[in-house]
């Protein structure tokens, strides 16, 4: 069974998973992805029994298949079943590996990247993310559910067929609570959001802006960790992204198509990882009973797309900030300038 | 000239650094390290114009040239010149990229890896490591100075030849800071080191143990973040690597090539990363006079080695923790029972 283990000295968690593999020659990194040929891809349609059992699925316009499935990891990092037990270990602590993770199949066809994908086809993602997001809320024993996207192999996409995953935790994670608590301590203050502010300011200025919609803002932030760093923003004021409503998730997925192919033209098909900032499920911790639990009004969720370009080196493990070799402003220029149907300009 | 900023959002550093690489097709990731090829190398013996020149020279016992160089590095991320400027703008922070970057050559031999070298080679390293630590500490404008290594590509090294690098930076790092404030809690508490606490623990239990010698204590920490990661920790009370005297430094050279080797012959010569953690530069912040310069009784300097064998992915982006598949107790007994000269057992 897998463990979350809390280093007090780094005060950091991290989920021990043995189940997931093991002994050092398993551990001799793969240069390659798993299954890049379809034939033996368990994602394919028709080998839905290679799967542990659906939990969700978002059938095709035209009633053949599914267009997008939801079915549990095969090799989860933490496990639905059990009761969650905190205990202390000399100057440590433990919390059971209780939690959930799931694997969202984003499109029948193996070979689809979201670049590739219609606006409709990467709206169906969202539906499954929104949906998967508003079941699992109802378990109290999950305080954050993350979502993301991992494509490549260098981002840690480990079979190439696509899809994201979802991972519920019985704790907040460190960086979702700095940037909770960033927008508390600012709206205590200001009774402004940090993110409203930000995103005002930005379009003001322009110079970070990457791509404007009716709805959406994409923009370089002032200190992206990664070159090409983008977070899409909604315009206007919402806490939790599984609030947005049917037109809302459409014009994401314009947004996101648009980035998408943007970044695969400037960075030849960059590997990249896109994660899911919302609020957190709105489950008070026993002892603090307004923890997290009135986000409406200083949270604002988003999407971060890093691509993965530059390494995570010594410098970044033993300092905690990065180098990033490309100013945001040189990257919003580059984006804006993009053809999304071109090739890339290497 | 590069910059540091503050996000706000998610309270982090960063150093933009737009003098090393620029424009998109130049971030398309290498597959490759650069200069495989020593005739091509800019750190052999012979071709020492190539480099900025010299701070530090350590020449070889035979007197025949040099055994460890320390040069400026060519694309610094951080310049010793100009003054530090510190301004808001808006909800930003930034300082100017006022620092130092400098790269340690560890050997003349382009092929020469740490698990290859004598102890007293690495020793040279060292010796290197401290005489740098020491010049760098009389300038006031440098708050950390970070000394680690980069080895193979996917740790982020760029040049084959064994090499180690210096980032001194103007501000304490993030988390440097969160070390130093969970051990200063920890000894305003309890007058005791965090440190030694784990360590008395770690050696009463044994199954993290991977390697003890008189000085020394090699272990796999209980919240590992990655598979084989291993702390090496002075047994006794020192704060700073920095006032080691030189019986230490061979018995640390010592014990560090023997985990590099067992780490060869268990994960086929990984790429990793090893990272001195100690304790800042006295020199307090102007209106903080006590601001970690009474570190003697608080911190334990120690070396962090992490090979670089599971990828960061999403979900650790995402959260700030990491998914580690092998227990530390599972690595510290493949380490104790791994045989220094011996190939993989994959």
């Amino acid at each position: 069974m897998s463990e979350l283990r809390f280093d007090p000295i780094r005060n950091r968690w991290v989920i021990v998973a043995p189940e997931r593999r093991l002994r050092p020659h398993e551990l001799i990194r793969p240069r390659f992805l798993a299954t890049p040929d379809p034939s033996r891809c368990p994602f394919e349609p028709g080998r839905e029994s290679l799967t542990p059992p659906e939990i969700l699925r978002i059938p095709r316009p035209d009633g053949q298949g599914w267009q997008v499935r939801v079915v549990p990891n095969k090799f989860p990092a933490l496990r639905v079943e059990g009761t969650i037990e905190r205990r202390g270990y000399g100057p440590y602590d433990s919390i059971s590996g209780v939690g959930a993770h799931e694997v969202i199949v984003e499109h029948p066809d193996h070979d689809r990247e979201l670049a590739d994908m219609e606006t409709w086809e990467v709206e169906a993602i969202f539906q499954a993310w929104r949906t998967r997001l508003l079941d699992l809320r109802n378990d109290t024993r999950l305080r954050y559910i993350l979502l993301f996207k991992n494509h490549g192999l260098e981002a840690g996409a480990s079979i190439a067929h696509p899809h994201s995953q979802l991972i519920a935790t019985p704790i907040i994670p460190e960086f979702v609570t700095q940037e909770l608590a960033a927008c508390r301590r600012h709206f205590r203050r200001k009774e402004r959001c940090l993110f409203c502010d930000v995103i005002r300011m930005e379009l003001e200025h322009g110079e970070r802006i990457a791509l404007e919609s009716p709805r959406y803002v994409a923009l370089a932030p002032w200190a992206s960790s990664f070159p090409f760093e983008t977070w899409i923003l909604p315009r206007t004021h919402m806490h939790d992204f599984a609030a947005a409503p049917e037109p809302e998730l459409r014009a994401l997925a314009s947004i996101v198509v648009d980035v998408a192919r943007r970044l695969r033209a400037l960075l030849d098909d960059p590997p990249f990882n896109m994660v899911l900032h919302t609020a957190p499920s709105p489950h008070p911790r026993p002892g603090h009973p307004d923890d997290w639990t009135t986000l409406e009004y200083d949270f604002h969720w988003h999407l971060e797309i890093v691509p993965r370009i530059s390494r995570i080196a010594g410098f970044e493990w033993g300092s905690g900030f990065t180098i990033n070799p490309t100013p945001p402003e040189e990257a919003a220029r580059f984006l804006r300038d993009a053809d999304p149907d071109g090739g890339t300009d290497a």
